[in-house]
């Protein structure tokens, strides 16, 4: 394996990011499992390959994302982000708005003059069906026995699916103990990612995120936009906000409208490029 | 920070290896935690730091070894591999015996010729205060109460405390459950490293090793001394076995005389060149 790469990372949610455009690359879920190994590899959470567009006319790239598992993935907010300033740092276009191909359909990522990126995480869908989660109703919160305890949540899906506990202060949250409780919940046949959110004030809450199949991570994108979407349908934010993840901070944006996309700016980090050879 | 380096690793214990003789390298404590975060900075066990000796007409080279925490640390098996093939590859010198200045003191390093390093580990030592241990007189093995089970285990130190267990299999000894138990045993008042030994044949080992502070790893070279040099007093093993860990095989080799030192011999792997700035 002879390949040139770059270590980034959104948040500390951290990829390998792979030229596809300018080199020939052949990834097999074996190859993809090295990279990602972070004792006999490169490490990272994620790879992600950049290619030329299957339709040049309507997208000026494609990406896409494996797992450290090696199995491909459809989206990842930190990722697109990481993409993005990759893209631009390359010199392998100089756009502000680039639209791209990814297995989730068509996106456009906007590169904001500070050099944050700014992406569309489609909108949030609040029937219990589309998590799935059994539920009667559809509803603000839900009332859910976990561990002995009667808890209220929010649910909603962002592609994947999200309950969301507000709590008083997230330092002081149960993650380690409810995370993998509700996770495994009964109610959530495909499991659930679970964001223990504390509203500090209109424009800003804090976050922490236990991720289904991977514990608590440093970020969450999806996780970050449910936490909006659940807090602004229940009035208790604005249309705009600050959220801080252990990792770093993301802005948000929903309308609250359910027809409306959930956007999310944050920044994308080089760490060093390197070269394998092997 | 503009820095060129090498990933390397020694059995999966893995290290980032900078040439502080061809370019200007200045590590502090925070800098070295940035360059060992596995999300924000490159990720590993230690980074290894190769400078120019200061007495070289001794040695070729001085190299200092960093934990991820930024501490120094005296000595490490894996790093002194990886060290080895380090100077080679990167053309610093071309000699098959290198000796080189460490903060334990001079040590020598052969190279084989198919590639694998052979280091002088140093003699170990049987003594229970060399560890400490807390037991009347030196011993074969001792009896230890341990989580409501009487174990009887070796005690050696190979500069740092080890307790060795001799186990029927690897894969089915309680590494989890007995491993922390045995390292905060109040008879080891500093803690103690501690290996699950199966002795094979009278020229193999397998074993898994419960680091202190850091649980179980991927390759201990310490470790693998101490089975070792518990099995080869009890007259289990010849002078030169084979002790296959989860990361990989070392080839140790022990006279039995208590004078006389241990000589581990095992492989480094060079991983992919990389270059940082930022």
């Amino acid at each position: 394996m002879k390949l040139a790469f770059t270590k980034m990372h959104g948040l500390g949610n951290d990829f390998v990011v792979i030229d596809g455009v300018r080199q020939q690359v052949d990834l097999d879920p074996e190859a993809i499992r090295f990279l990602a190994d972070r004792h006999f590899g490169i490490g990272c959470d994620q790879v992600l390959l950049v290619e030329r567009p299957v339709d040049p006319s309507r997208a000026l790239f494609r990406y896409r994302i494996f797992n450290a598992d090696g199995g491909e993935v459809e989206q990842c907010g930190n990722g697109a982000r990481c993409f993005a300033v990759f893209v631009r740092e390359q010199g392998l276009t100089q756009a502000d708005t680039i639209p791209v191909e990814t297995l989730a359909g068509p996106i456009e990522l906007q590169v904001e003059p500070d050099g944050q990126v700014t992406v569309n995480m489609g909108r949030p869908r609040f029937h219990p069906d589309q998590l799935p989660f059994l539920a009667p109703i559809e509803a603000d919160e839900y009332p859910l026995e976990v561990a002995g305890e009667s808890l209220r949540i929010g649910a909603v899906s962002m592609g994947n699916p999200h309950a969301v506990l507000l709590v008083d202060a997230v330092a002081t949250a149960q993650v380690g103990r409810l995370g993998p409780a509700i996770e495994r919940h009964p109610r959530f046949p495909d499991r659930v990612n679970v964001g223990f959110a504390a509203v500090r004030s209109r424009d800003h809450i804090d976050l922490r995120v236990w991720e289904r199949g991977a514990g608590e991570t440093l970020a969450c994108g999806t996780g970050a936009c449910a936490a909006m979407a659940v807090a602004r349908r229940r009035g208790l934010v604005d249309d705009r906000i600050r959220v801080d993840l252990p990792g770093g901070s993301l802005v948000l944006s929903w309308s609250g409208e359910s027809d409306q996309p959930v956007w999310m700016t944050g920044p994308a980090t080089t760490v060093f490029h390197g070269r394998i050879e092997r």
